[in-house]
This record gives C-alpha cells, structure tokens and sequence, in this order.
C-alpha cells in the first residue's frame, strides 16, 4: 500500500536529521526527494534554506513536475528541485538524495579532469542496485557545476543517458547525487557511495606517498 | 515578535550542545551570543568555563556593551564578550558565534602569513548571506591572537572594516569567528566555514602530494 | 542462565545501531551474529538488506547450521552466514561480527601481497582475549574476497586453522571479521581492532612522510 | 557540600560514555577515577574489562589508596587504579582521567624518542589550570609503557616530580592521562590536550609534506 505524504514527508526528515549528523548536509545544504504519486508527479521536496538537523515532516512540501508547490503550507523549494525532477523521470526513481560531505567535494575536484572516477573492487559496491559481485566497476560521473538550474538538469539528463548504469553522479565542487527506487534504496546507495568515496579518497593519498619514496 | 531571552537562551544552549558533540567547543572553548535587545544592548552570551556540551538555557547570561552582566543570576560572562559587541555593533550582526576546530586552528596557522585565505568555487560559498553564485571569491581574513581584549576587539573592528564582505575570521591558533542576522544564519554560516576549512585543509594535503611526485 | 533469543537479538539489534553510528555498517553492510543454543545450533542472525542503523530485534533471525531459517518471520538472513557459522564451530565463538569500515578496507589493500599485518606494542592489545601484556605480536590475516560462499568459508576455516591465535582476519577490500565468546566480548575485540587499524593507517602515513623528507 | 559516591559514580559513568562516543575508550580501554574522600582515601573506580559506552553508576567501585575494593558490590578495579592513586597523591588530584585516542596514540609513539612533546602559542592551552595565555610552552611528558604497574606508578611519581608543571603525560603505545581538582576540570583538560594533539598530528602531515616539495 502506497504511503501517505506525511509517511514519506517523516522518512524524509529522519533521513536529512542522520545525514546531517555526519556532516552530509551542513549549512542548510542538500536536498531530499521522494515520489509520492507518480500521475500527475507529486514529489515530496526538501525546503530551501532550512536546516536539517532539525528539519520535520511539516517543513517537507509538495511540489509538481514544474517544481512548483501545491501544498497547502509555504515555503521555497529546494533550489535544485528541477534535477531531482530529472533524475526521478529519467531513471524512473523513486527516492533522489544530494549530499554535500567532505570527501564527496574533495573527489569531485580531484578528479574533474577525467570526468568521472572509477570504483572497482570492493564488496560496498554489491549493495548498489543490480550489483551481485565486488568485481563490478562502477563509473561515478562528474558533472560541472552551474547556477542556471534548467541548462544543469538537461546536462545531467544527458549524463544519465551516457551512463546508464551508474548509480549517481559528482556535481564539481558541489556534491553527490544519488537515488534508488525507495527512500531507503536511495539512502543506502548514499551511504555506499560516500563510503568508498573516503575510501577512494584516503587510499590516494596513502599510495602516492608510498611512490613518491 | 521579538524572542523572549528565555527562549534565545534555550536556542544558545542547543547549539552549542550540537557544536560540541562535532567537536568545535571542547574543553569549555569558543563562545556564542546573541542579541536579545538593541537599544539599549542586551547579549545573551555563553558564560566562561562551562563545559558547552552540557550548556543549559538558565547558564546563559545576558550582558550590556560593556560586558557587564545584567542578569540576576550570577556567572562569568566570556572572556571574548568584547569580540562579539563589537561585531554585533560593527556588522549589525544578531548572533555571533565562536568556534574552536582542527580544521579552523590548522588553517589560522597555515595560512597566517598571507594574513587570511581564499576560499573560492565551492557550492557551499552559496549558503553565505548575500552570496549567490559558486564563482564566488571568499576572503576569510586571519588576525593575530592576543590576550588583550580592548585591543584585539579594536583590531577585529579594523579587519571587519577592511573586508566589508567578510563572513568570518580566523584568530590565529584559536579559532573561527562568524556571525548572522539570526542564531540560525550564524550557525549556518559556521556550518558552511568549518566545511569549507576542512575541505581545504585535506585538498591541500592531496594535492601538495601529487606536486611532489 | 542462557539468554533467550528475545534477550540476544535485543543486543544484536543494539550493536548494530551503535556500529552504524560510527559508520561502520553503512549501506546495509556488514553482518552480526550469536549462538542462542549450540546443540542443534541456533544462529540470531541479521537479515540481509536491512539499514544495520534501525535494526530492530524481531528483525533479527533465527538459522541453523546450514543457513536455513528456523525462525516463525521471514526475511533473508545475511549472504555470510556461512563465515558466520564456520567461525562458531571452528573457534568456537559465541558471538561473530563483521564490520566494514574506512580503515579495515584500506588496510585489507595495502597490506594484501603480505596477506596480512602484524599489529604489535600496542597496549590496546591486552583488550583481546589471552593477551596480557601490550608486547604482544598479533597476527591479522587477509583473505582473498570471494563471492562463492560455501568455498570462502572453506578458505577461512583454513586461514583460522593455520594461524590460531588470531582474533580476526580481514577480507580483501571487503572487512573485518571478529568474534568472542560473547556478543560483550566480540564488540570488545571489534573495537579494539578497527582502533588499532585506523592508528596503523594514519601512523603509516606519518612515518613513511618523514622517510620522504 | 561534598558530593556523595552515588552522585560522584554518576558522573564518571556519564563521562565515559561520553568519551566512549569520541572513540576515546573503545573495547574496555581507558579508566576514570574521582576522589569520594581524601582520609582515608575512597576513590570511585571505573571497573576493569566493562564496557565504557554503557557504563552505569552502580559498577562504579569505591577502592582504597592500596587499590582494594571497600564497595559492597563485586567487580575488578581497573589495572591501572595504582597510577590513578600516585596522581591523586602526588598532584592532589580529585579526579583522573585516562583515554585511549587514535591521536594520543599516535603521537606517543612519534615523539617517544624525544620523552615527550612541546605545545605552544595555541589558545586552547588556556583552558589548562593555572595557564592565562597563548603564549605558553606546555610540554607533556611520554612515559615508557610497562605491565608491572607498581613500577609504572613509581615512573609516573618520577615524571610528576621532574615535570610539575604537567597537566598530562603520554604513555607509550598506550595513552593520555590527566587530572582535575574535580571531573569536570579533568574533563576539560581531557577535552584540550585529545584536541591539542590531534591538532599537531595533522600539523605535522601538512607541514612535513611543504617542507618535503
């Protein structure tokens, strides 16, 4: 049985409280996204400007395929609405979740100039949708950043198309996209992808000194 | 309508109970005030020597522009109750808050021949007052530490007019100063500082890495 | 007295939450079990798939010897409950965990053409069950990671039976596996080794930079 | 009024689960001790081989200055009650603390060469008893580990006597102790010197590696 805005509007707060203790979503940033009809599209929507640690089920709002809000309460919409809104009809998603944490920023810099990084190896990345082995590569695009909101969410249509299988995508100097079927799907993806994010991150500097000896 | 003090107080010690589980005000370090009334001044401001993880509304002191506390229950105010009047004075700022981090106390050293530091091209800059885009260009001066407060107030007056467009600074070997409109925007501020230090600070070590390879 | 299994999936369920707050059962990963009855044996178990960081008790399952669950609710019990199980009959463990953390699978990398590190000197060793004295050499294997179950159980069963004396080893880019004669003490061996790891890994960065210079 | 050995255990049982949660006292690590009564000495003991994050004030011990329990209750002393008791002689400490950080370990082994390490000019070292300004050289003595805890304690005496200025020292490859007149002043003084030295630790990275380019 489908949930009820206000089921999801509580799953989206608890999510935003737990990321924003780990230092996801500090200084009001991020957002969080949850389909709660699909025709017309009613996305439950994280507000702008509010912080998340202590954000609540009554501050979520409801917003349209055009980002614009048709529940009853005020409020701004994430900035980003438009590429949650994206990612939601091009993927089918369900859930779409945007942290800005330290090694997610620090990444997406480090490795702007390929585009993307590769993830291989490790038994985190069989939590990922459609991952059944640690011997899976996974491609973690990333995206230059932009204020004009509409020409960002075609770009990262056309990401999304180039890539098909990835699991979420890097905004440069920005932070990291993801999403799954379900909040909790999308949750865990989050969680994994920061995961070997730091891994990443960590191990790079360990193996550079080792040659640089 | 204006907050009571009471519940400015109680706003007080919730944040520094959650700064402190980050690690941003331990061992009685930092400070954070707030202004409760304009003309004629009243701070409330976190009193000295108290453990801020265990910071309680009724702690809280209130004080005038002179420091002195008007409150009827005892304490000692901060010893950088100085600081704060004159920001609050100086920027028209309704909280100003203190913290001491890794990262802050790192970077005020790192940096502190070049009298402060750029922080530019990050999305997070967006979450500053008055800032709007990435491609935003935050100075983030350094001022050296002292014991004498008269003075060091007079010399974070001087900085603060020197850099109009400031959001913060550091105090060299001692910490992160930030301020807002509100508790809220200052502690969003801090939130948006003490990510982007920790972001430069761990960039700087990867990066330095690869140059020396 | 024995508890029952109500009493052991309860602290089951805790320690989950607890290792997920200190990130290392991210992204549903991970595995934690204990020996509710030995003959025949019953296994509580944590359920595949499930976020470690909201477990709850009658979440946890009840499996036998060969993984099958025996308990009255569904659910999948994890994909390593044959580790699990080697573990308690060959060491006879009344508890086993399985953690993935930063630290663990950097280590598990850096140190695999080794198969293995020795963690020796530290005073956090005598934590460890029959060590009583910080000059001890511990021994911490690393075993190739595997998706075929049954044959990595085999691999681990021999990897225990040539080195007797550890208290764990490590899966490649995977985890760390310990146990203890209680869920108490598998915690307790938990912690001290993922503490060790993490200052084995930063130290390694450290004094490797001074060789440098 | 002095506070009576319930009130007392209560608040060592709550500071270690707070140092616990920091990851201070991980796998049983660390004790904490608070002077009851100086004649005849009673001093509330952490038990040894309990879990610190889930510490209760009723396994708080009452042990006399020969480190025997004089509580009703059963349980084992922590090993090291017998330095516990040389501080609270020889500084007339009314608390001690003892933490096991990925940091102090750390830089206990890097400075084990020189005895011990200099901390100077950074603000925190104010919150150190007796200390008014930056501008201070705090040096912390490193003390060799040793199993043979009468021994230790005799070291301990030794370096409290050439050092009266310590507000800690570092054991070897084991960890941090310091002291207060009462727990909530050793707090701090835990809080400050785990802050000063993770501070150094990545100093010393970062500085290391600019001198190495």
């Amino acid at each position: 049985m489908p949930e009820s805005f206000t089921e999801v509007a509580a799953s989206v707060a608890e999510i935003a409280k737990g990321f924003h203790a780990r230092g996801w979503l500090l200084g009001t940033s991020g957002n969080l996204s949850a389909v709660v009809q699909r025709e017309p599209l009613r996305l439950a929507m994280s507000p702008s400007g509010v912080d998340k640690g202590q954000l609540t089920a009554d501050q979520v709002l409801s917003i349209d395929e055009n980002a614009r809000i048709v529940s009853a309460h005020g409020g701004k919409p994430s900035d980003e609405s438009l590429l949650h809104i994206r990612i939601v009809k091009d993927r089918g998603a369900g859930a779409v979740l945007h942290t800005h944490s330290i090694w997610n920023t620090i990444l997406s810099d480090l490795y702007a100039s390929e585009a993307g990084l590769a993830i291989e190896g490790y038994e985190m990345l069989k939590g990922l949708q459609g991952v059944y082995t640690h011997e899976h590569a996974e491609w973690l695009p990333i995206v230059d950043n932009s204020q004009d909101m509409p020409a960002l969410a075609d770009t990262v249509g056309k990401t999304l198309n180039e890539h098909k299988e990835a699991h979420g995508f890097l905004l440069r100097r920005h932070g990291l996209y993801s999403w799954g079927e379900t909040l909790a799907q999308a949750k865990r993806h989050i969680e994994i992808l920061e995961f070997l994010l730091e891994t990443i991150g960590r191990t790079s500097l360990i193996k550079a000194k080792q040659a640089a000896i």
